[in-house]
């Protein structure tokens, strides 16, 4: 089994080259980022993922949790190491300084968070749900809320989650049943089973902050009758130091088909007189405040796509290097030579170097248009990046986790038989991704946001705005000196055809027929995202053949032959999708039910 | 999780409408095939699917095989199952009758194993790899030899194993060291180890007939050199009862990714002083021996692909007719309506039935041409059906296993979060799926001999033939009074273009540019299984259009639905394969390996 190394340099070209690095290291409130700090940041990072979460992922897969009358024992090292994590202050890096963070641009705690999802993902979890959680608190909570759990969340020495989804209420969060009844002193008594809740029960934190979604007693029905609470595991004394054990347990874990290390728990509310709880914000509101975190949430969810993919590549690539296997076919030397040297081994890595770096070009480019959104000074571009940040959302979740499934499944195949034993390690990076495409909305949910809020209800001007911004690219490709630079235009031109034409057909067929314009809302995902990463890789490629000169070791060279293989053999599957799309929906929906 | 449910008609209307059961049943050999005694076939087999190996794969997965000091036990039920499958006389069923088996033709049998492969395939392994060693034994081995063993292996009494594996010998058996060294009483000394050997050790059977790979002293190096010998568990003596323990034995088992209740042995041959074993056939032809019995396990192999998408799309249908969640988008009822509903779960059982159909397909179809090569009286006949085999051996292995993986993933996103829950059933065929891509020769093994002996060296005289057949289809839909089959039509002349235009590259580049054309020979495998699974879907959808008013229960309306969305969503990946080979190798070869 390899290590996994930060690929340190190609983060920095994508938030440089990609995101706007520069820009947003001058936007207010940035003032003391550097090209220097962050290379240092992100240079300690990686040598905390190599180190300490990396050794023990595959361990932790075979361990897994153990669950004895509703406590949960991490697997071997995790305790330690996650005390070390918030010791050298990682936990709270990319929350605000107000609490204890550091504050930084997203763009650069993208790169960071990548590092520690390709590690060790079922590690990455508890930090993921634990800033969610204090985002939801910090944007909807109270000041005492706040001075009460954030400032021990953002040092990590509580955690938190995130209780959405009950046995009958997954996708549909309308069909919540819990309950919160007024205790009378202005907090609720919490009752109800909330099922997949990551993290929420472990040994790794003196406490563990759940936000729970809930119904007060009058509460209209459906989405609109939901209420976000607080609910610690231990309730928290006016001092600041714990009390009671809160009522609340965690009734079983989960069996699970990877992220082993990562509980994902029953949890069960008020079995004897009521959990505890505090509202959040206004009553009635708390789907709208979970999905103010939501979004950030599913952008990091993308970027687990991002980093298992990495992981995967790294694990084939080492694998490839060493194993001696066969003729290398055209090959007169009669040496003996690494099966990286078979075409199709090439092949395959190709194929999950160049998706891996297009799914990290788009997370870290939605990165920086999220600080721009937030920070710059000028409102139109703090709009035009909002819009842009809305409308890619979605894509980073379900494009970069679907290709996750993809370079995954690569990594076992470039390892021939030894890909499906276990202890190669190779089967573990494919597992711990099924989930990506499920959690945090299934692909359809973040296709269904897609086609619907962020294209055809608004008129499809954010995505003219994005195929305006690939036109520009295009036209610097098709004018460019060098035929391979030429190539690489014609290919984007035919993806954002594609694109532009799917898009045309949906916004005139969203209203007058639903059913069908769901029907393609996959291949919509799929399309947008291999034409926005299509569009990312060629400006790559345009930034990498201006610097050709500036360095002699051949890292823009492999950018260029990266950008090759990606318009031609990724975007070429943009026409697939539009005709799935623009043709394909009749017979999507014509089956007769009983028929299946 | 849903039970398996042997989908009869299905494979009936494959078997008569593609295969050309009828032509087969009048064959010399075959007269006592009449399709009542076909359909009686498939109900009993199908019984014995549901209600004994069923019921056994879940508890098998989770179990999985227990080694204690060279001995293994299988997982709870598979002893009792294994003795009833072979008293009823379905592990011989597909033998020929010399030896007790039953004779059937290969279109008969492909059908009754795929129901094994669906029901529990790590059982089914078993019985392939017996029959398999069978095969060898039958075709190439002394009288004495056959008299021997073939009995007891036909009846399932005793097992049989493939030992080809070796730690520095995976895809490249020139690499083989084991040795084989004469005794003087005409046997042999068998010293080395072997690795991957599939129910190289079990208790089910009284014995395990090991077919093995090995070098005699005087052999010439690589594959020409390579002998082939039967080493028993157990001697055997003269009057056929069971000796001695051989030297040989199971130093451990794997832990694998899938096919958990299949042992896959690490065998090691004469620690003491030599595992007896018997030369089968001539001394240095052991590589050939086996790869004629080795296209057969192939195709048996591209049927596990089948057998597991079914499964899995049964269990996904059965998921998506149970849950409630959501409203369905467009459905003004206000009713609370099961996920089947819901667009894109249509969508995705659609891609799962329409690819499973489609492999089901050029799987039987592949039968009826084994059928005919075999027995046909005409030898232009013959001589046409054994090209057509040939080309499409590959096919069937590599393309029905690589859609199985698309199948099995699907099966699980179909069910949401609990998809990822092990209890439910979707998980094992994903991950016991993923083998199939790698063993009896990786997808790229595969492609390679699909690009070279099967196109390129041949002239690419039996693909022009296959494209030929296509044409017929072609014209027969482009001249139909329905507007439906032109558009089917329209799809297939499509894929045809691209499979015509990618062999015609092929062949002017396979000598000039081998490792070109090595990089672009899995997506050319991709292409020839989407254009010949589209044909063959088309050539369904004529005959469904047909007897359309023979059946009122929708059965053919289903067909034609089906037909048309493979024509719609997965024939258009055939250009991306074609873009890929044609304009795509440059990009794979460029990159230096220090770049990776």
């Amino acid at each position: 089994m390899t290590t996994y190394i930060a690929p340190v340099r190609e983060m920095l070209f994508a938030m440089n080259a990609l995101a706007g690095l520069e820009e947003i290291a001058g936007l207010p409130g940035n003032e003391e980022i550097s090209p220097d700090l962050v290379e240092a940041i992100l240079d300690e990072a990686g040598k905390f993922a190599t180190e300490v979460l990396a050794p023990i992922n595959a361990p932790g897969d075979r361990q897994g949790n153990t669950w004895r009358d509703g406590e949960v024992s991490t697997a071997d090292g995790f305790k330690e190491a996650y005390a070390s994590f918030c010791e050298t202050g990682w936990n709270g890096m990319p929350a605000s300084t107000e609490f204890g963070g550091q504050g930084l641009p997203v763009t650069v705690s993208t790169a960071v968070l990548e590092m520690w999802k390709s590690a060790n993902m079922s590690f990455s979890l508890c930090q993921m749900l634990t800033l969610g959680a204090v985002e939801a608190i910090a944007h909807h909570g109270s000041d005492e809320l706040k001075n009460t759990f954030l400032p021990n969340m953002v040092a990590g020495t509580w955690t938190g989650t995130m209780n959405l989804t009950e046995p009958q209420a997954g996708s549909d969060l309308a069909a919540v049943r819990c309950k919160a009844e007024p205790r009378g002193d202005g907090s609720y008594a919490i009752s109800g089973t909330k099922i997949f809740i990551t993290w929420g029960e472990h040994d790794m934190a003196e406490n563990i902050i759940h936000l729970v979604l809930a119904r007060l007693p009058d509460a209209p029905p459906g989405v609109k009758g939901i209420s976000l609470f607080v609910a610690p595991k231990f309730l928290v004394n006016a001092d600041g130091s714990l009390g009671a054990r809160n009522d609340l347990v965690c009734a079983s874990i989960e069996h699970k088909m990877g992220i082993h290390a990562s509980a994902t728990a029953v949890m069960a509310f008020g079995e004897k007189d009521g959990a505890i709880g505090y509202l959040v914000g206004e009553p009635n509101r708390g789907l709208e405040y979970m999905f103010t975190m939501m979004n950030h949430a599913r952008l990091n969810v993308g970027l687990e796509g991002v980093g298992i993919a990495e992981r995967a590549y790294q694990q084939a690539v080492g694998y490839a290097r060493d194993r001696i296997q066969g003729r290398i076919i055209g090959d007169k030397s009669g040496d003996k030579k690494p099966i990286l040297h078979h075409p199709d081994v090439r092949r395959m890595l190709m194929d999950m170097k160049s998706r891996t770096e297009a799914t990290r070009a788009i997370a870290y480019y939605v990165a920086g248009c999220m600080d721009r959104a937030k920070s710059h000074p000028d409102e139109t571009v703090r709009g035009a990046n909002q819009r842009r940040l809305e409308l890619l959302t979605p894509v980073v979740k379900g494009w970069c986790t679907e290709a996750a499934q993809g370079v995954t499944w690569n990594g076992i195949q470039v390892h021939g038989g030894m890909g499906f034993i276990e202890e190669t390690g190779a089967c573990q990076h494919m597992r711990d991704a099924r989930i990506t495409t499920i959690y945090e909305g299934t692909t359809a949910i973040q296709a269904n946001d897609l086609i619907g809020r962020k294209v055809a209800r608004e008129g499809g001007h954010a995505m003219r705005a994005l195929l305006e911004d690939m036109a520009t690219t295009r036209r610097q490709l098709d004018g460019h000196g060098d035929a391979q630079m030429r190539h690489i235009g014609a290919a984007l031109g035919g993806g954002m055809y594609a694109l532009a034409e799917a898009t045309d057909w949906l916004l005139a067929n969203y209203d007058a027929h639903p059913q069908a314009a769901a029907a393609g809302a996959v291949p919509f995902l799929k399309l947008a995202g291999t034409v926005a990463g299509g569009w990312l890789m060629a400006r790559s490629a345009l930034v990498a053949f201006e610097r050709l000169a500036d360095s002699d070791d051949g890292f823009y060279a492999a950018k260029l032959i990266t950008a090759r293989y990606f318009s031609e053999h990724v975007l070429p599957e943009a026409n697939s999708y539009r005709d799935a799309i623009v043709n394909g929906s009749e017979s999507v929906l014509a089956m007769h039910e009983a028929l299946f």
